[in-house]
């Protein structure tokens, strides 16, 4: 499976894959994932979201158990952080069909859309469409970096946007959804574990600052005289390790857009994207409050227009207990239980269905990255768990 | 004149001209030059270099007066940085016309090509070209942000870049090269004269600042984990602010490119681009030494590999005393004579040829901006300033 999928998306330069939402590597990655379904006998299907579906047994029985991931990436993301999620999920039927277990219930593997949001900016698009996080209304708004729209961007790719929205009837059927995951830090490398289980999501967001400074020759201005966001931002970044430090909590500016952006130029708009996610809601509010006022200090010291906006938000999501403790009992109580500072559909749609994860040891902890990495005996026992959790609970 | 000139190239979001060597707004640009000379019976030509000269007299019998400066500009650049003075050499033509003079020494009106350097990287590609200061070698190098050559950009717009290179024999026929240009600062406000005569331009530089970290997770990498190049440019961008005004200096991060460049990933890579510019050799140097070694300082604390570059570097430039002394005795004693931050044609050519400068008030000191301004009243008397000054040099 793995020999397919390796090529579709990849930079040559970075080595680094780019499977942004509703691109051609997106449709690649999708015409791999129904050929996969399609040589098993598994009836595919695309959902109103653009989710993929690929199911044994009836689709419309009821209390299915799922299993899977997603296949795009971040801007030169690694090979695992999704695709090992999905490719497991085929592997673990396989193993399921090798063992000749009986199926009671329904099993689907999926592939939900715009996971990582690259394109526009907003993570977990398909699973929030249909869990009724994200409104059509909402969703129809979002634009890339070109300035196409999420629903010209469907049509281009040949998907029905005007179906798109909360999908219950379909999340109704669903008794169980289990997401297999690669590490994307290294707690379990810390224990020397090759799997373990999830137990809550970090509440994490995202902030748009806006630093509006004075365009100005960079050569003739005299210091006095300018407003110059850059300083400003320079200043916010530091202001958000600082304030991250002081918490425990993790806090980032990965993203910048800079205006007019030329070497002899001082900035008009220095725009920066701020992430920031830490184990519990009171402190997450505490180093954002503390960011943002540090930030509008600097900003008013130096004549800077500062204009913050949470571009998303996801509260913390606890897993629920009865699936986690079933699934600690199928595994064996020694499993590790750690909590996650990434975001997921799992978590998403935590909110309607019983949900879980299972993640698979990364030795760095390096992730969003070409060098993400996890040992080929750890993603076998990665598949192992995730076969032996599906039987025990889909098979008599 | 300006009102064919004024729709070229500008973007209609920003109001700010989007001018950049060998695009469709350049050729734009150059039709309208050639027009313009066409129509007051003068001889065009574009030399190897596709900088543009339009003559009246003999091109060849040598001694010529020069007037002129350029007609692209930076991103969101204003409209009077390098028109004004392409057009007032034109006017100033007219003015002579009008009073009726005679010519004694041939006169050209010039435009020089590619003097912002917005997208190759490189300020005064014309006239470095001209002076033998760019050989042909480094500027085939020269690739914008899409990966197009020098070269490939010329050849698209029509122009053989295969004899580009340094015009020693057409700088010889060169007596004089007078540029006027608008004030890049608040000087002539502040002594309340509409306009002045250049003295020196300051030695200025453009340094690119390579920060290599390890692109990560935002979510899940711990702080102590991460060698984010982000804090490292943003302790560099504070440094370089503090060592300018140490040393009465300026010094700007207006130019930034980062990788991935996502919400949610620790960057591998950040770009930054340093302009600074000082009085004397001497100080301009002390600035730099001080923020690459504030920078190393940084780099060195958070595991990140730091790169310097100098990709330009130009010396200062004393305009010839000879000229301007004969300017200001033309113009009156009492004109102020400043120096200036700013790069210009007229200061590479000054290595080869007599030149001088003439600048316009600029009331708020805004350039490389929208919102750059010069008086109608003021432009009037540059205009009337360079007929008086082109009098005293070309006409008996």
């Amino acid at each position: 499976m793995w020999a397919d999928l390796r090529p579709i998306g990849r930079d040559a330069t970075s080595g680094g894959y780019r499977r942004y939402a509703w691109t051609g590597a997106d449709a690649d990655c999708r015409t791999w994932f129904q050929a996969q379904a399609e040589s098993r006998g598994l009836t595919y299907e695309t959902d109103r979201n653009g989710n993929q579906w690929a199911w044994q047994g009836d689709p419309l029985a009821g209390d299915a158990v799922v299993i899977g991931s997603h296949l795009d990436s971040v801007p030169d993301g690694g090979a695992f952080d999704g695709p090992l999620g999905v490719v497991s999920s085929f592997a673990a039927l396989d193993e399921l069909r090798h063992r000749g277990v009986e199926f009671t219930r329904p099993l689907a593997i999926t592939n939900f859309g715009d996971e990582e949001g690259a394109r526009f900016g907003l993570a977990c698009v398909g699973s929030r469409l249909a869990a009724g996080q994200l409104t059509p209304e909402k969703a129809y708004e979002l634009r890339d970096g070109d300035g196409i729209s999420l629903p010209q961007a469907m049509e281009a790719a040949g998907y029905d946007p005007s179906t798109i929205g909360a999908d219950p009837e379909r999340l109704a059927r669903i008794g169980a959804f289990v997401e297999l995951h690669v590490e994307q830090g290294r707690a379990l490398d810390l224990t020397g574990d090759a799997v373990g289980l999830a137990s809550a999501i970090w509440p994490h967001g995202r902030w748009r600052y806006d630093f509006h400074g004075e365009a100005n020759h960079a050569g003739t201005t005299r210091l006095v005289d300018r407003r110059d966001p850059m300083l400003t931002y320079a200043e916010t970044v530091l202001a958000a390790r600082r304030e991250a430090e002081l918490a425990g909590a993790v806090a980032t500016f990965g993203k910048i857009s800079v205006e007019p952006n030329g070497v002899n130029a001082i900035p008009s708009l220095v725009r920066g994207w701020l992430d920031s996610r830490a184990a519990d809601q009171s402190t997450l509010d505490q180093v954002i409050a503390g960011i943002e006022a540090a930030a509008q200090e600097a900003a008013s010291r130096s004549g800077i227009d500062l204009k913050v906006v949470r571009e998303s938000f996801t509260p913390v999501v606890e897993f629920e207990h009865a699936l986690r403790d079933e699934m600690a009992r199928v595994l064996g109580d020694g499993i590790p239980v750690l909590g996650t500072g990434a975001g997921h559909d799992a978590g998403i749609l935590s909110a309607r269905i019983p949900t879980a994860m299972l993640f698979v040891r990364n030795p760095t902890g390096v992730s969003h990255s070409p060098a993400e990495y996890a040992a080929e005996d750890d993603c076998v026992a990665g598949v192992r768990a995730l076969a032996d959790v599906t039987e025990g609970l889909a098979c008599a």
